[in-house]
């Protein structure tokens, strides 16, 4: 298991948040490749309610998940995943394969996930407010054809860069926040693909060794607000 | 000068493309690392108005930049900034440096851009729509709180990783596009980052042979439409 208190490699995450995130705070990436790749790690958890003031000096806006590994920190999970990548060997070092990866990976960041950021708030977060019903129609059609791209080039192949990679990891679990909406259930190419990567046991591992961090440090009654 | 029909390394761009968006095109990016690194490169011009239909199956959604390095093909802006920092000294290879350099590029990408993706669809392309105005305060709000952690991070700092890197290329390409608002005039030292990035010769040659290809390629009265 690669969770191991000893170990070197250090993973910050949250140790409580609301039902409605849990299993969505992003150290999954981070846990998920470690997971994937054998990697062991131990967890360092910090107050999602009242973060520690220390701890924006170490990640520039107060989020998790942070990383320290052979005396480098780090933060931003897709940065992570890199390094991991790198280091496990699920970011080939060279050739087709690896520009391959890298571009998928940063795509999920930043040619996906703005978009899905965005749906979210709107379809979730804003939903109450005078300007998310308005907005949503456009945004759902431009978000509708970043993922017509995705099952375009993914056509029948298992996943984005040929093997599994870290451009899977970042892209599912970019993908998994449309989990259960039309968006995907229109589109099975991308539904089976996210179906086939949460399948995976690596994947099931670090779930759950993230849910445990929050089952184990639940606020009790009164505390939570 | 970097520009060199006769370069292994090719970047795509568009042959000409509106005058709102000239000069903020994404293949400014690795053309301005080409630039910093000494690393010559070719141009392939392809139509922004009528994009070709094969080009999707280099890029995904249609989009430039696309690179193409020693027989590897890539897309993404960001990836390439990885690519080509690695391969011409702004990426280093190992430590605390890489780490910070790489927790910075994709901050860039996936904290930032984002937000400004969004602030400029709601303060340029979509002002006219009936949710852009009502959005506007909230995002603004928190883009402002994204901002105040790149200063605080910054502080009396020259660039984000100590010497100038990949992460300052990508940082000062996100955040050109808040120039003359009061987001940027109100934080003066994200205004003096941009403006020492800016100021880069190699930023400046960049812009330049990116500016002169859509004068070579302006289309004639009546073919614009």
């Amino acid at each position: 298991m690669p969770i191991d208190p000893n170990a070197e490699l250090e993973i910050t995450g949250f140790a409580w948040v609301p039902p409605f995130a849990q299993g969505h705070v992003r150290d999954l990436r981070p846990r998920w490749a470690c997971e994937e790749m054998g990697l062991a790690y131990r967890e360092r958890l910090i107050s999602a309610l009242e973060r520690p003031e220390w701890y924006f000096d170490e990640q520039p806006w107060g989020q998790v998940p942070y990383l320290r590994d052979d005396g480098i920190a780090m933060f931003e999970s897709g940065a992570m995943l890199i390094h991991l990548g790198e280091k496990g060997g699920l970011l080939p070092m060279s050739g087709q394969e690896r520009g391959t990866v890298l571009s998928w990976t940063l795509a999920a960041f930043n040619s996906i996930e703005p978009y899905i950021f965005e749906y979210i708030n709107v379809t979730v977060f804003a939903r109450k407010s005078d300007w998310a019903p308005l907005r949503e129609p456009s945004l759902a059609k431009d978000l509708g054809k970043r993922l017509d791209g995705i099952a375009r080039a993914l056509g029948h192949g298992e996943w984005l860069a040929g093997s599994f990679s870290i451009a899977d990891i970042a892209m599912a679990t970019v993908l998994r926040n449309l989990e259960q909406t039309e968006l995907l259930a229109t589109r099975p190419i991308l539904s089976a693909y996210l179906e086939r990567a949460t399948a995976r046991p690596a994947f099931a591992r670090a779930l759950a060794d993230q849910l445990t961090s929050f089952a184990t440090h639940a606020p009790t009654a009164g505390q939570e607000a």
